[in-house]
């Protein structure tokens, strides 16, 4: 067998530490399956008194990660740092300079400095592996980038944030109110203190902007993501959602069309029969689908620890036994350009809920609005606003309820429409609108 | 970019005649992902006038497969002949041995002659591929070989066979027996002529038998699989299993117990919450636990034409790539000694369906058999024969039938039980047993 690689594990939080331990607790296995041994020789973070639940005496210890990219005696830099710049940064173009492959669970730099940082691999000839990035423990990297090389990829959607998971499968379950239930996932560990990262969608589009590329063969384009995250999400919405046969998820797609592709993360209504419907809690799933083999859909967790470390260490282990996958699927220069379709033109169903001033002829207007925008409507629901008192007298102050689905038109279209209803007063709100994603 | 690599098709049915057409759809993609051109060169199959929807005058053409693993100028030798002997073994062999790599969509060769194949391909040099032979399109095999080389697995189950669960889910959806579902299924063409290596549970077992050894890193040992199809499932079943929270899957699982791993394929009842409940039709479906990972589980068509081809399509572009994957996850010399777990001692729940002599006391003597073999009753549910017609006559002639749901006991417990009750002559047929799968 031949020498043991040698591991430098930057950053030792959560991840850090589970890749430390796993790798110890099944190195022989792993040893068995790679090829070779594999040992983490060196370990950069900025405390080193902290106990991380392992004995770290052993290893060559950097304050700073980007010395230990330059200087340690190792094979292959794990950057588990975070951040889009700063030493994360730093120290991963510093390893790959030195011809030192790298692993990462880092998305958003992949997001921002990804067609660059796979050059600078391939230049250097050195591996740049990112499982733990997209999806945690899910292999979806591996998917795009091995398992599906033979297919064309119309369309790739998912579930890429657990902490919005989680927040719409409690109000759901729960029938508490979105601020609640976000309360509920600090509380629990499944959000962060500062939740605007994830709740606003931009976990989910730096996850999206990888695999769109991946997807697709082009150049990562993360700053074209149309974004739209789940604050807006009321629970009057995912009960209207039940009761029409739709579940809300936030999504991240990006979808083929005629004019470009499309990368948008937005709450969106999915069938309840569909399979990602059903993906509840904290659980991330990605459906890709494939000219030849159809759709794929790949379900697990999305993050911690352990999950986290076990994509990271798939790949350390691909590097030990030689395998050498250009870092986005295909050589950096072969990368085609990102052609970005509008968010005006997406086609697609519409639910639209609107408080409507109860006077007459306001429902009348909509529906004229609506028509004038050429959008067919598949179903209409209007709701009194129940008391739970049969006696409550009709008060004609109190805005009304009514929920429309559309039969698929464009984004243009319905922006235009609903426009034109604010703008002849018949509703006493900004109307709530969210996307249907017609799936199997 | 290095030479193309000049691929050998063996068998042009369906797989055959899409993996050609996809390599020529795809090719530049293909030559842009793997690193290198992949040109069929040769193929081989009986007869050279069929039409197969592309011209195949381009290519050396064999009769004799086995002549073309021995003289083609190929690097790949794809075999699509299928059977566990004769020509696909032979051509198999012959290539291996000249050091030529192969790709397989063979479940029956490997399940039989997998470990002595894999250590005939190391000896030579030569990958072993076969990601197509288990779930069709879906990865799993890459997923195990590589993605899970980190974790301990200490289950991993699945819906291996697309008739069976088309079957299983137009019983379930449409009410109707199992031999109508059949019938349909053969019309369709999702089942062949002679159904009984499907519905018998055969061609779940050398799946499972390949995936077993992948995940716990032992001897492949498909003689070892307790099997169960599932042509005694009636719609009483399904309709009981609806009634109780379940539905009806034909699972293959591979569990490690505390001696020895079980291998087994049998109807079982799942959660309706559970992800593996809603695999419905011809779709396929893998779970995997890890202990790092946690749950991963990947759906997707499990057969058809293209659906395989792309997972030899992407076996083919690993070689073109260079990965050199152990073909069973790790030296065949390091796989370990196959340990079964004797089916007496598996533990779990059981769902017993008895149609009950209506007399008195029949019911105290069920009872009290279960009570004598320590199983403890979950729920009891006892059903009068429905007429529909309310004022039809109490008959004690006709058997009632009595569902049971078994707390967790052992396999051998409730074979006594069934025994006792049998003897006892308290029911008047022989009782359905169906096992419970404790699931997420």
């Amino acid at each position: 067998m031949a020498e043991a690689l040698k591991i430098g594990v930057a950053g030792l939080g959560t991840v850090g530490a589970a890749v430390v331990q796993l790798l110890s607790k099944h190195g022989g296995q792993i040893a068995r399956k790679a090829g070779r041994a594999v040992t983490v020789t060196a370990v950069s973070a900025r405390d080193r008194s902290r106990d991380r639940g392992f004995d770290a005496s052993g290893f060559e210890w950097f304050t700073d990660p980007v010395e230990m990219a330059e200087k340690a005696d190792i094979d292959i830099f794990v950057e588990l740092i975070g951040g889009d710049n700063g030493p994360a940064e730093d120290s991963v173009r510093a390893a790959l300079k030195r011809g030192i492959h790298v692993v990462t669970a880092n998305k958003a730099l992949l997001a921002r400095h990804g067609v660059d940082l796979a050059g600078l691999a391939e230049a250097n000839k050195a591996c740049l592996n990112y499982e733990a990035a997209v999806a945690g423990g899910i292999p979806i990297v591996k998917t795009l980038r091995e398992s599906m090389a033979g297919n064309d990829v119309s369309r790739i959607y998912g579930i890429l944030n657990g902490t919005c998971n989680y927040i719409l499968t409690r109000m759901e379950a729960d029938g508490i109110s979105f601020e609640d239930c976000l309360a509920d996932a600090q509380r629990l560990g499944y959000a962060e203190a500062d939740p605007t990262f994830d709740i606003e969608g931009n976990d989910t589009a730096h996850k999206l902007a990888i695999l769109t590329s991946l997807a697709f063969g082009t150049k990562i384009a993360s700053d074209d993501i149309y974004l739209e995250g789940i604050t807006s999400i009321t629970t009057a919405d995912i009960q209207a959602a039940d009761e029409l046969g739709f579940r809300i998820k936030l999504l991240g797609v990006a979808q083929r069309t005629e004019t470009g592709i499309e990368q948008r993360v937005h709450p969106t209504m999915v069938p309840k029969s569909s399979a990602i419907a059903r993906i509840d809690g904290v659980l991330n799933a990605v459906a890709v689908d494939g000219d030849f083999v159809g759709e794929v859909i790949l379900v697990g967790p999305g993050a911690g620890g352990n999950a986290t470390a076990s994509s990271v260490v798939a790949d350390i282990a691909d590097i030990a036994r030689g395998d050498e996958t250009p870092v986005l699927g295909m050589p950096a220069e072969d990368l085609k350009d990102y052609q970005r379709a509008r968010m005006r033109m997406h086609e697609g169903g519409y639910y639209i809920r609107l408080a409507v001033n109860d006077r007459p002829g306001a429902f009348g207007e909509i529906a004229r609005c609506m028509g004038e925008a050429g959008i067919s409507l598949e179903s209409i629901v209007q709701k009194r606003h129940s008391t739970g008192d049969v006696h409550v007298k009709y008060n004609a102050d109190v805005p009304q309820p009514v929920i429309l689905i559309t039969y698929e038109t464009t984004e243009v279209a319905i922006k235009q429409a609903l426009e034109t209803i604010m703008s002849k007063g018949v509703v006493a709100e900004q109307p709530q609108m969210i996307r249907i994603e017609k799936l199997n």
